[in-house]
């Protein structure tokens, strides 16, 4: 969903002068998630879908796999809280999950994450190829579709593509919030990721592939650079990751193999 | 100081057909900070200047002040690890520290820092006014000098600046990390803040006013757009936030009295 903007009013100076105008700004609220009565987390967010933030930031933290795990997701958008109840007890996870939450802190502590999972997920074998032709054709629509960015130039957006069509898009001011958005709605509505391409606005760093590997997509693409981490997960997991779609070119950083030339 | 690329080899793909070439992706290292024999978070981080981001971190988390309480910085660049030493005990901010860098995780916690700092920090009465010509000058000479993007596409850029010069300026992969690498060294090396402006490479949220704010830095400056937490905080600290500086023009979003036109 396109994220929202707020109405200010601004000064807009040159060196010749300067006049007031109306300005849309990016919105930016606090989320807190709670699991299972146990409060995990303040993200920093766009104020939409936020059961779908949740969820995604759950399923990207290892702490929530299925829908048929979730009892519960309850929304308070005033406060900005939402619980979400599950099968599973996270007293168990106790500790680990204070030492994920803290070691993932602001960086997402792809250290701890990759040691624990990047070698138990195991490689993604999906077989999908991806045209040069639908590359572009997906940047463009993606870059459509980006509204938000045009209207407050403060957010980013991801999407989950079957390489013809975008099936779920989000924005948000968190590059990380955009794309567990993605996953978190593909998770509730039962929408399959594992032949699917992921599209993200921003940089690609190992965080963002590490989600990208657990919800076992083949294919990531984005207009920005890869970090030289996210290039290692990419070719350790056996994910395609394209960056610097621009202009009817594409870096191929790694998987190489899904991508043909030609249309 | 400028952050490093790795060299890979990758492909390029256009419609018409593919080719190996040499590229360099920006490098990214998960960085460990101890204080005081006490594990806080690891961040992920461009591999330079880790002294600076550990002690920027700690004094924008609020747990460090002035260069004074430092006794010793000891890095470990091939761990990625920074031991900070200082004057103070942390046992009695055992939970405060806790607390905070838990729902500080990943989106920094503005609302708890918020409403512990904003109002104790009082606002930034700063007397220095800045001239159109000069947030034009400024805002090439760190376009300039942000080498790391145009060689990697992947890095975030911040500097310190007296409204003439670049005093102190860094690269890294995170947003965040750019601008406390800048304290950090500001404080390590003893370069006053109070009369200066904070450039910045990327958007400009409430997380980053608050660092900013707690430097007592009256102007910032960023060729990208804030968020409304970001002017809100501004309006509140007496803070001057200029965005969208591009083309000749800027938005002046917040503290509009330091900013004269003309040259």
């Amino acid at each position: 969903m396109k994220a929202s903007g707020t109405r200010l009013f601004i000064e807009r100076v040159t060196r010749e002068g300067r006049q007031e105008v109306e300005d849309f700004v990016a919105e930016e609220m606090p989320l807190t998630i709670i699991l299972n009565n146990q409060e995990l987390v303040t993200l920093l967010c766009s104020p939409e879908d936020l059961n779908y933030l949740a969820v995604g930031f759950l399923v990207s933290e290892g702490l929530l796999k299925t829908k048929e795990e979730i009892k519960r997701v309850l929304v308070d958008n005033h406060r900005g809280v939402v619980r979400v109840e599950t099968t599973k007890e996270n007293a168990e996870a106790g500790e680990l999950i204070f030492k994920r939450l803290i070691t993932s802190g602001c960086g997402r502590g792809a250290s701890l994450s990759r040691a624990v999972n990047a070698g138990e997920m195991g490689k993604v074998t999906s077989e999908k190829k991806i045209t040069a032709a639908e590359v572009f054709s997906l940047a463009r629509d993606f870059q459509q579709r980006s509204q938000g960015y045009r209207t407050t130039g403060g957010v980013h957006s991801a999407a989950l593509s079957d390489n013809q069509n975008i099936l779920v898009f989000h924005e948000d001011i968190g590059r990380h919030n955009a794309v567990d958005k993605v996953f978190g709605q593909s998770i509730l509505e039962g929408i399959a990721t594992d032949d699917g391409t992921i599209i993200a606005s921003g940089r690609i760093s190992s965080e963002i592939l590490l989600k990208v590997a657990r919800q076992r997509v083949p294919v990531i693409i984005s207009k920005s650079a890869p970090t030289d981490a996210g290039v290692s997960l990419a070719r350790e997991m056996g994910i395609t990751l394209i960056g610097f779609v621009r202009g009817g070119r594409m870096n191929v950083y790694a998987g190489g193999g899904r991508v043909t030339s030609g249309s």
